[in-house]
């Protein structure tokens, strides 16, 4: 994959080191030639200074690698100038992996050891033992989700494997906490036949309180959710379809109310039919839509057509109730909606010129989006695509989060259709209906409202439809309270008194 | 299994929430009952002081939950007195898991989350996809370890399955973070058979630096560990084997010096031939000691029998050089060092009367060891246990953490022999020969000179053996340094002039 500077708007941070001999060469001539080269300086720190000899390290953002290899040419040229070496910032970021496993309470002594280990330890594994539903309480089930993936489907990298998806785990397991003080962990598996990945993650599943699977490649995706889901009492979510098709229908509700059309009456478009395509559909069904058509590269899915992928076949049965036939350009004709999770490419300004009254695009295709956005824009009313760099940026981000705090703080056994319509509903709530705008459908990814809302949002749904095991009474966010309740009922022995 | 005072010498601690009616009772009369009971106030708190009712929670260690219960009868009985609930420290220690999950680097902005996710992290994945042995320092392998366990053998709690093993799995995590700076994390395996566990963790391994197996009962550790490290590029470390076997090495190796003995001319006997006593045994050969006996419940074991489990075969062929048959007693007979890993009651007074000068007993079984201390103390000249209540302790705690530290810094494959038993004399080797003393032959689980010089012992022997895959100039503990110049030359696109 080329890097190109659409991939990192703000550019490639970059750090050089430079040793500048004193008297030949000024720092103001150092500056001049990484401003000539293209590059941006943010930070200069000095490393060591000299009679001689003086060593600095520059920090500067560049568009792209060609511009860093211009701006060391350009030092190189300059009188009394060495470039040390040169490093990259992002790089550095990963040194030594971007997680760390830490203890909740310290070790300080003897007794800390007697109760975090033997012999103390006995008493509250036997516990467990007895009653396995107190891991809960007692152990890390009660706020760990494993990250798992096999990097199969890795970014827009495709097959990678599991080591080359490691680092965007991580900064996943990053993001939970961050955002929803969930501690995750990845997961990367070596294998990739459905039954392995099935019976592997089954095997390791006990002591974690739900599983976010993520980039495993479409049509296996399908499988190993579902047979995992059928096999575990806690739940199973395929991120880049559910997580996807989540903040989509938070967006396209927004989106709705500005052009004033509701979700029963629309025509929409799902171009890409693929782990996101298909969970997208299923969502604008629950939304109520009933006229959806996918395009695959086969064209528009059509009953009558019988498809090697066999999610294609089920999508066939399910959609395009007017039996169109055709490609994009026809799928679009007279459409509300489109959504396109597929690649750079797939749609052109011809394509959209068909569409009805207030064309809502989403173009979600990342890094590289299905049509350019500024041409998209000369007909979309609102547009959304997957970048930070224009507005209305869908992003799972918004929805794993919270939606994985409200399954761990209601311990639900499964992530159902009414909680998924529930995280929708709430992010798409944050945005306040006076703030509603072509260009603001969703909240930022750093709104600090999304999560709770989520959460909140999300165990009211699964208590309403009774996939909750925890008694809802119980108060508190992190539910420390509710444990010390049963604690107190159930971990020790009363007196016959009391 | 009952919770015998033994097992937490330093006795339970408990919170009792009492409600005192003012001008109905007082502190003092309540500090009375509590002591008359048998508890032993360890501290007060304050919970809420009002006109006619104050709530105090009271911290007391207790001998065991029987006096609990005498105490809350106790308070009851005093006037206005109301015992509100009764906490365990143990399991609030417990409460929502030992460990978490933390970002090493904050994500506080959108330049942040474009280097550790999406754009940013793309170009790091790709790097390491190309060049998988980068994900050493580029992603969490590099620190990281899983603590794999069925929980089939569990302390002494026997097979309790995976959720009841979570917790002492947690424990050991701390630990390793604790005095290792390792990254530990809990995998518990639903699945038994050997097939199933070797194929589900060499699935998972790609994301660890090393697998340390914990509890897993014999004979199948033995496959397990032996079929994972075939499979497996990073060390596999069954630690109810080598760890125990490490630490009984370092103190045998000091024992030895106080009774001015070699281990070329001893006799030793080892009771209980499953995961520890066949690793001790293996680690006896390698100290360079010529006659072992081994004793399992079929007596002593015998190269002309043909035993059920395969791995007292392999034993009796390799053991037991004179053809002895008997028990504990006859192999006990002339013998220097007896090593118990097997269970109380396995040794008597009687049964090391026959030993030659100087006995050397080490009853590890925990909590109860096979002879009572004070009983083996009358004949033996140095004695350890498992136990933090007697002198000479073996802890595995003194082997793991510096273990793994060591053998993360130098990337080893593998932890062979070589190793081992360098951990082994580096424990001993903390022991100072002034301090040495039949009390005192190894250091204590928090002498933190261990884990260092652990460490450093492991590293020179994995580059002396050459299992070792950094490059061994690399300076820095953690390597960071050693992973900049990496990225310096690989990660970067340095400019042509540079």
């Amino acid at each position: 994959m080329a890097i190109s500077e659409d991939m990192m708007p703000a550019g490639m941070p970059f750090v050089v080191r430079v040793e500048m001999h004193s008297g030949s060469v000024d720092f103001g001539q150092l500056a001049m030639a990484i401003a000539a080269a293209g590059g941006d300086v943010v930070a200069v720190d000095l490393v060591r200074a000299g009679r001689e000899r003086t060593v600095r390290d520059i920090t500067c953002r560049v568009k792209n690698p060609d511009v860093m290899r211009e701006l060391a040419a350009r030092l190189e040229a300059l009188p009394g100038t060495r470039v040390v070496n040169i490093s990259d910032r992002t790089f550095l970021t990963h040194l030594g992996g971007k997680i760390e496993v830490t203890a909740r309470t310290p070790i300080k002594n003897r007794d800390d050891l007697s109760m975090v280990y033997t012999p103390g330890v006995a008493r509250v594994a036997l516990a467990i033992a007895q009653d396995p539903a107190k891991a809960f309480q007692l152990t890390i089930k009660r706020n760990t989700v494993a990250v798992v993936t096999d990097g199969s489907a890795v970014l827009g990298l495709g097959d990678i494997g599991p080591l080359g998806a490691l680092p965007v785990m991580e900064g996943k397991c990053q993001l939970f906490k961050e955002l929803g003080g969930v501690d995750a962990f990845p997961i990367c598996l070596t294998c990739h036949a459905v039954e392995e990945i099935v019976e592997t993650v089954a095997n390791i599943a006990s002591g974690f309180g739900g599983i976010n699977l993520e980039d495993i490649s479409s049509p296996r995706c399908f499988a190993v959710e579902e047979q995992l889901q059928a096999r575990l009492d806690i739940p199973v979510f395929h991120d880049d379809q559910h997580g996807t098709a989540v903040v989509v229908a938070a967006g396209l509700l927004n989106a709705l109310r500005i052009v004033n059309k509701r979700p029963e009456s629309i025509r929409a478009v799902v171009i890409g039919i693929g782990a996101a395509g298909v969970a997208c559909t299923k969502m604008l069904m629950t939304l109520g839509v009933r006229e959806i058509l996918g395009v695959s590269l086969e064209g528009i899915l059509h009953r009558d057509e019988r498809y090697e992928n066999p999610m294609h076949n089920w999508y066939a049965q399910r959609t395009n109730p007017r039996g169109i036939r055709g490609s994009v350009r026809e799928a679009l004709d007279g459409a509300d909606v489109v959504i396109g999770v597929s690649g750079p490419g797939a749609l052109n300004a011809e394509d959209l010129r068909g569409m009805a009254k207030d064309p809502i695009v989403f173009a979600l295709a990342n890094p590289e989006p299905e049509i350019a956005p500024d041409v998209a824009l000369e007909r979309a009313r609102v547009l959304a695509t997957g970048r930070s760099d224009y507005p209305n940026q869908i992003n799972n981000v918004l929805c794993f989060p919270g939606l994985f705090r409200g399954v761990l703080d209601c311990r639900a056994r499964v992530i159902n259709e009414e909680m998924k319509l529930a995280a929708a509903r709430a992010i798409a709530s944050v945005v306040k209906p006076e703030e509603l705008d072509a260009e603001y459908i969703v909240p930022s990814v750093f709104n600090h409202e999304v999560a709770p809302a989520v959460c909140e949002a999300v165990m009211e749904a699964a208590y309403r439809t009774g996939v909750a095991r925890r008694a809802r009474h119980a108060g508190g966010r992190r539910g420390e309270e509710e444990g010390l309740q049963d604690l107190w009922i159930s971990g020790a022995d009363r007196g016959p008194g009391s």
